[in-house]
């Protein structure tokens, strides 16, 4: 697989504002699996300020969230051996986002955001997230990404 | 106090993408302090989609982001006895955020954020944060957020 995951989901799933291809607006985050490794690359706007010169917080939460639910797919569909093809890659959401913010992330440099799996079941994937500027660690996390459910939506 | 906190943020600290007043981009959240609880209102743009007809968890972790920091400053100056007047509203910084997303948080209505104090010390404050929408609880969240180091940027 070349492509990202994102671009796997079907396009019911793809209008995420942090990584829908079918996303007009939004960010269009794009992980990949390398080996035991998810990866996803950021340049933050211009207006993405904290405090002047670092990241706003807000949006390394959104990255580490969609980041969360892409490596989940790819770790799902790779522990499950489903072959990924256009519109059937599986799509999870988020029941907990956990963020810890280790220090100042510079601004204005292009974020490495990477994943390793915690722990995988039938409907759950546990991802724990780094986001690193010049090989330093500045923010960590950790996402519980349930596989959607038929009623999503309808509860 | 009339104002929301965040128009008592000095300059320097008012340029946060989720509620700095001279973020021309950003979401200008306003917090206010009413008994023992702290209040915001947001409305998501349209683009602000998870699945559609579903709001971005990516924006709900940061409304509860920059709320768990307006509210640890309302909190502190309360309990410090500052009187809060332009420019030197006490200003914090998140250390961890946890978010959990307990159903979809449907499109299209206004968002009322509210928060509670769990902890508060010298230099941190723990606020527990609710998102809520016609009553019903969406998300709730937990914020760690310390007061800014006056070598903040500079580890």
């Amino acid at each position: 697989m070349i492509k990202a995951i994102q671009d796997y989901y079907d396009d019911d799933f793809s209008y995420c504002y942090g990584c829908g291809r079918l996303n007009n607006d939004g960010y269009h985050l794009k992980t990949y699996l390398n080996d035991d490794e998810t990866i996803s690359r950021y340049r933050p706007k211009d207006y993405h300020i904290a405090i002047k010169g670092f990241v706003y917080g807000g949006l390394l939460a959104s990255l580490i969230d969609c980041h969360g639910t892409g490596s989940a797919s790819l770790f799902y569909a790779r522990d499950h051996r489903i072959k990924v093809e256009p519109h059937n890659a599986p799509r999870f959401v988020t029941a907990n986002l956990n963020v810890n913010y280790l220090r100042p992330t510079p601004l204005q440099k292009e974020l490495i955001i990477k994943g390793a799996l915690k722990e995988i079941n039938s409907r759950k994937v546990i991802t724990t997230i780094e986001i690193i500027i010049n090989d330093v660690v500045c923010v960590s996390g950790e996402v519980t990404a349930i596989l959607i459910p038929d009623n999503f939506g309808k509860q």
